[in-house]
């Protein structure tokens, strides 16, 4: 770690999340072996669609985490495999639902699995996953454990129906956008790190520093992949661009430049996120509005806020190979839509 | 209890529920203290959507099950009341879940959840509602419920799966959709009875008895309700007739019929269950070819075998109320379709 001008950056010119997967690289053999093991069923079409999203190309980001928090806490033994194999199987069985919930048609640069299955195998197998993770939970037997993933399990789900509720409605404010993607996204990413402390025995102030890095780290992620669906050509991130926009998703970029509009401006925002603007063209003029009013760039300008308190809440660690990594996973998060 | 001359009766003329509901009734008002408690949300959509399926006038039959068990074993305490709005709230997600994976418009007599609201937030309430069960487990704090339940909730996710499979395939067979039932029905009423057990802290052997009594009649249960699907008038039961016919639902009439039919019978039940004969001739030609060849008369009898093994499953726990209850509770699931 190296003071720079960025307020944000160390060392790392262009950083990267190579030293964390590096970090925890063993690790996450054992994590990838249970998590083949574990999604098995003698149902074939359990596996071959749970398959087709696990085995998809995501990078584990959360398994990862949990890997790495214990690494930081200088844990030793081998139960945080199963517990990061939990915490991947509840993120799938989410994703799952989300690709029903969304109708979306591609994640990660593939056909997402309701369009190839439909929706009730779906529904049914994300069910499976997040079943399944519960029992690996009660085979670890820590109902600490047990406490923080359920009850992250059901902020994600009120979330997730918060969001619904939000969508589509142009008063959604920054504060019950921000409580929203701190329940569906940040609460799961804080739970993979807070069980990395709970796993090594420590003590409550560890468990909630790493809760805050995870927390705030996933609150700065959900932001930049707010600005990436304005900004990204639709095939880098394996997403499509303007998703959100065509959906009428109310997102923080969109909220901004709401936010600051003059009347003809606002009115394009209504119509766009009450659907009745969703052309290619419509999706243009959005971009560039978003540009001229500087939506974006303040969108990440918070997202680096948020990467701030993340590095901050390591503070109590001692410096290392694994605290470097975690800091430069917040700096990569925080860059990738540069 | 006096032995008659049918197999099944105990002294009741007309089996009902009524023992088992009076059994329990003062514990039942803790339980649906508890479900209406804990299915809040500070998003008002979640109370909204869940309390449309568990105040709409289900018989909490999984819930009164575990009631009952703990008072044939003598349990004294209050932990059950929590643990039997558990259950409650696995199935109700399970309900919804299969609303959207059926894409039914009717149950209980009401419209469901599904059409008002849409599948995207039945989904995901379906989601709070499984996560809120674990959370109520955790704070009961038993490892070995845990275990229960979370087992239970991956096989009836794999059961579900497994039927979605054998949907429109007329070649499914007795056994095969035996097991099928065994995962996505009967497996909540063997853990809904067997936790009972862990409670009042009885040995493995009363366990496995009680397991083996909510099992069989699940199964019994089950399959009278194929039965009903072919005989009832679509106002009785709150369920369309005919559902499963027009679903392509292979279920145990269908497969009797089509085992012993002659080739243009075999014929017909294909075209039916592969979608090429849903008309409401169809249906009702249908219902002739099941009576005449007696395959619903017969699904009624594998259903009496299921409930005289669950009645025989009681046989080492005490006479008394609760035992009576519970085994006019089963004449009453294998009387309901006369």
């Amino acid at each position: 770690m190296t003071a720079t001008v960025h307020p944000l950056l160390s060392g790392a010119a262009t950083p990267s999340l190579d030293p964390l997967v590096s970090l925890i690289a063993a690790d996450m053999n054992h994590v990838n072996a249970e998590i083949l093991a574990r999604m098995q069923s003698e149902v074939p079409l359990i596996p071959e669609l749970a398959g087709h999203l696990i085995a998809g190309g995501g990078k584990r980001m959360r398994p990862m985490l949990t890997l790495a928090c214990a690494k930081l806490l200088g844990y030793g033994g081998t139960r945080h495999h199963k517990l990061a194999a939990t915490v991947e199987f509840i993120h799938t069985a989410t994703l799952l639902h989300d690709d029903v919930v969304d109708g979306s048609g591609m994640r990660r640069g593939k056909r997402t699995a309701n369009l190839i299955w439909g929706n009730p195998a779906t529904v049914l197998v994300g069910d499976f996953l997040f079943s399944r993770s519960f029992e690996l939970m009660v085979e670890d037997g820590s109902l600490r454990v047990l406490r923080i993933l359920s009850s992250a399990s059901a902020i994600i789900a009120e979330g997730e129906v918060a969001q619904l509720t939000a969508q589509r409605r142009i008063e959604t404010d920054e504060d019950r956008y921000l409580r929203i993607i701190d329940a569906k996204t940040a609460a799961l990413f804080a739970a993979a790190c807070r069980i990395s402390a709970v796993v090594a025995e420590r003590d409550e102030a560890d468990e909630l520093a790493l809760d805050s890095y995870g927390r705030n780290l996933g609150i700065a992620f959900q932001l930049v992949d707010d600005a990436i669906d304005y900004a990204s050509d639709g095939t880098t991130m394996g997403k499509d661009t303007g998703d959100d926009f065509r959906d009428g998703k109310v997102t923080l970029p969109v909220i901004l430049a709401h936010a600051r509009g003059d009347e003809t401006q606002r009115r394009f925002w209504k119509d766009a996120i009450e659907g009745r603007r969703t052309s290619d063209e419509d999706l243009a003029h959005a971009i560039r509005l978003l540009e001229e009013i500087g939506a974006v760039a303040d969108t990440l300008a918070r997202a680096r806020h948020y990467g701030q308190r993340a590095i901050a809440a390591l503070g109590r660690f001692p410096d290392g190979r694994a605290k470097s990594a975690l800091i430069e996973a917040v700096e990569f998060a925080v860059a990738r839509a540069y």
